[in-house]
């Protein structure tokens, strides 16, 4: 037997309560993800473990290039079962890594595997998952088995989003809805920013030719999609901008238009200046604005000419932050135009950064503004635990709007049941400690309004 | 029976005899808070909970605003048991937020409340309470049923002091002696600051003109705060100030004198010059520096215009501090004048850089530069373990002169008691995980001194 | 009976089996150490217990300022056994602090004491420990008790290597090999700077009076470490240099050779570049670079002038350096010329962007790039408990190389039974949480390599 039992990570009474009585058994939403809506419209189905697993997923890739695997078998053209034994072979050297929970919870959930991952077991797992493969599992038979009702994907404005739309119109037992991640406006110095543009302006069946008409066609995508079910904004700051009153953002980006060279400090104004008017429009259609934080993105150059953009070479950043989003975040809210906020940050020595921040700007909700879910680099045991410790120290836990998966595979719903594990642990630990009056009506309350209803109150879904 | 038990926090039997052999029942010397001095002479009553618990308190009006509560309830006129009654009923969601076992804490040792409170008890308790206030119970009880010995209040050199005096002749069980905070000194900005300036010379009977006459009023108020039982001074600053040898002070404080400008480069060149003007002066009369770093404050322009500052719109900062406060201390202690400093910092991450300055300016008697207990919004459960923790790791936690509340609210003594059941609380699982020898009388001796004895000797009272 | 039982720090059965069974009794690597090679030749031996442990220590110089201890009793010319005692004395306020228990494990372990050090142990310990040593307990005795197989130093590229070269040629059953640390080179506004030049010239036989004879020297002397059997280099930044393409190193070197004073930013751009050009060096020699990151050094001006460097006036700094430590690396990975490199920061807030920047250089070797053992400030119980679970997390514990003394004491290899005792004590709680699958012999064998066989294969020993 695996060590993935009924009772993985519940060490007390009351948590092993809350879990089972509260958490396990309500339905998932997932209101940030990477995954390709073209896949479950077209329910993509899977020929090995290794198409399902380690195809796309930079987390296994930085595991084993640790390991010393050559790159042939991890982006490369290695043939797939040398790449899945290559991967179960870094598993035994992985202990405390996420991938070592979510990959045994992965083979448990879904293809009731409860033997533990390694060279010697890795043979017999690839035919036992691929024959299930083989007998027809799919990428929406896994959304159904994990018990999902909303997926938020992540999309470019100048998307057709014409695969949500037609999921839309399936009537299937989740809805499929899309997420605006308009980052590439901001990019002012990719050489293929004009192009973008153009691309962008061609998806609302007009011109870009000024920071008045990129405003007109981003209200007129914003429209679009929130008629296509979009209720919440993504962005990823590697730094946060610098609010400049002397900036020139409609110069800047005539500049940018025209392929010009834009200066780091124009291109953090022209950012501010964008972000003011996107934030705005959010607040009047009641969407959320998540801000991703702290990347540190694309650190090998010799990777990035070789396989690409978001391969597994980015890291951590530590830039001071807290003054720029401070002043950022009040600039709307003094317009009374601060939309429903969630903070991230890559790096949890700025947890407390981000835990006191949202505190300056709630009143016209419960819990308006949210210190997001422990993102990327922290998503894993130690890393939930503490957002969710330096959360409640900070502000309100019960208003936590919870888990995502942020992912680009169809098998890290599983996630969702690792934070609640973490969650219903954390809190069996200070009821059993004395910490909170043991009530468990109260605090079975409190986990599944932060496992779903929170959510589905927060995004109004 | 509530969760507030005897034993609450305590969770080894060694945590549970230090705790009541050695720590409860310990006087409390409470070395910084924020109470008025005013409150004490009139020994202020109160006319219900509300006006005891809510009013003056952004730790709870902060939770009452991420749980949707509207300003009306918070700071504005919504009537005092509504208030009430809005912020009990977000205490459910605030597990794991100080607020939860502060309030309960100040509930059972004052009135005797052993009820879990939210929505539903919060009619009977607002009774209870209320009629226990009405019954006499006053701001002098407080002090005297928390066995204080000592409270330092935080007061303006322009103060009169003229309520510390007043309490000096009345011979109490207490002593009431104010500490010295100049930071309007260093504000050169702002629009008021003449008129301070004026004030500040008025309260010596004198005229300030230049920097020399600024100098020679604040030694005058510094021996008069010292007449009045001063022992500590307490300087905020958000970011450090910058020794820069080709600054003009004079000059710089001409300028603000006349209501000019002055650049932020400026203004750190002058605090650096004044800081080090004041520590001298405190080093000469063996006072206590206390400096608290890392705020962010007054975040909300909107709701700072509304309702003012301190008002719960502050947050933390993340600026690099190190190099500067190592050369600030390094600049009066190479004239040996560094007086008895503390250094807290509000953000956790910086605990390392704190909890290792203090090391380089030790010697001549012992803890004489301290780390300072968890402050605002480490204030809790988890902040204090890890400041204990981390200044165990990197000096002596023996030498730790241990617990204030910071605080306007005459109920916060309970945070003494809050701090020595986590201190004992991690000694005894030390102790028991074998960490240390099992020498209960040693480590008991540990105790008072950390809870009681190290304060007095440290600040000579 | 002491507290330092046979199972101290190991609190379940999984910990005391995995490292009675796999970790105590495997050799001892100490790839990165301070002791002076002169001594282990002359096979030093000690007068009394004071020599043996306070001289050059500068963790027990610093808890005994903060203890209030005068200077003369640290460093100054008070008698042995008064500084000894100042000690002892101290002992007790320093719970909590890695001195507490690697103080004990040394009494323990070399001389069989039991007791508690304490104001009333001193005399008795002082005698027994003084009678042992008399006795003829010698440096090369502590080497051999403590099993060690490897000890690397950190020598001056200027060294003659002279202990070295006459240690080998002992046939000893440890080896003592030399650490290239190159620090001087970059001190360009060092007064002693042109002196230092010349030496390092003059250690080669040669003559340096342009950057690209710098370079052949350096080559030289780099061969010379390699024929003396170094394997590993060594570098402290208290900032990391910025690259900077319109750096004139040549004319920099140049000018810091005749004296004259450098700029900041010419230092910085001079130390990219030779950095560049050393760690392509080590890559071409197989060597491993370390990083020692974030000290900021020196800061008492007054003790400086008194006592010296590296007396215990250090502590940590707080800058940003994850981009230009990106930069840095990249800049040596674009040209394949990375070599092996462990990053070390003395700053535990920074532990999340080392273990994730490792992650973007790794491929062609199991664990290429690692993140350090817990350095420094950070060298004890939660540091690395904190350090493993952080690296765990981000990489491949399995992967990890491990401990080292980091010391200029024959005593401190007890630091790597310390270590054990926490990766088996952290282990084993895992496995009791549930966390790891109970499977004694793959987790023996992990604790075995990052105890022992992963150093000596890693730095190909």
């Amino acid at each position: 037997m695996g060590f993935i039992t009924d009772d993985f990570l519940l060490t007390t009474d009351a948590a092993r309560s809350l879990y089972h009585s509260c958490a396990d058994g309500l339905p998932i939403i997932d209101y940030h993800c990477h995954i390709d809506a073209a896949e479950i419209r077209g329910n993509r189905s899977y020929k090995n473990l290794t198409e399902l697993w380690l195809r796309g997923d930079h987390y296994k890739w930085r595991a084993m290039r640790a390991n010393g695997v050559c790159e042939s078998l991890c982006t490369g053209d290695g043939s797939d079962y040398d790449k899945f034994l290559a991967f179960a072979s870094t598993m035994r050297y992985a202990i405390g890594n996420p991938l070592y929970h979510w990959s045994h919870l992965e083979l448990k959930r879904y293809f009731g595997i409860d033997e533990v991952l390694s060279e010697q077991s890795a043979q017999g797992i690839w035919k036992r998952v691929n024959a299930i493969l083989a007998g027809g599992l799919r990428c929406r038979d896994f959304i159904k088995l994990s018990n999902v009702e909303v997926i938020c994907t992540t999309d470019d404005p100048a998307d057709s989003l014409e695969h949500h739309l037609a999921l839309r119109d399936e009537n299937l037992s989740f809805r499929v809805l899309p997420t605006w991640r308009p980052d590439k406006i901001r990019h002012l110095n990719d050489p293929a920013y004009p192009e973008y543009v153009s691309r962008l302006a061609a998806s609302a069946g007009s011109r870009i030719q000024s920071l008045d008409e990129l405003k007109t066609v981003l209200v007129s995508r914003l429209d679009y999609f929130e008629a296509a079910g979009c209720r919440l904004s993504d962005h990823s700051f590697e730094y946060m901008p610098l609010r400049d009153s002397t900036a020139d953002p409609a110069g800047v980006f005539a500049a940018a238009l025209s392929g010009k060279p834009v200066s780091l400090q124009e291109e953090s104004a022209f950012t501010f200046h964008i972000m003011e008017f996107l934030g705005a429009e959010y607040a009047r259609r009641g969407w959320t604005m998540q801000l991703h934080m702290g990347a540190l993105r694309s650190n090998n150059t010799r990777m990035l000419r070789a396989v690409g953009a978001d391969t597994g070479f980015d890291s951590i950043n530590d830039f001071a932050l807290a003054e720029r989003l401070a002043e950022f975040m009040d600039s709307l809210d003094s317009k009374e135009l601060l939309p429903q906020t969630i903070l991230y940050h890559v790096n949890p020595s700025f947890n407390y950064v981000l835990g006191s921040m949202i505190g300056n700007f709630q009143g016209e909700s419960p819990g308006k503004i949210q210190f997001g879910s422990a993102w990327w680099f922290c998503d894993h045991f130690d890393g939930m635990r503490r957002q969710l410790t330096d959360l409640a120290a900070l502000g309100l836990l019960g208003r936590f709007v919870g888990m995502l998966t942020d992912s680009r595979s169809f098998l890290s719903y599983t996630r969702h049941e690792y934070f609640r594990r973490i969650l219903c642990g954390l809190l069996g630990e200070w009821v059993t400690a004395g910490h909170l009056p043991n009530d468990m009506d109260t605090l079975g309350e409190t986990v599944s309004d932060i496992c779903y209803h929170n959510a589905k109150a927060y995004f109004k879904l």
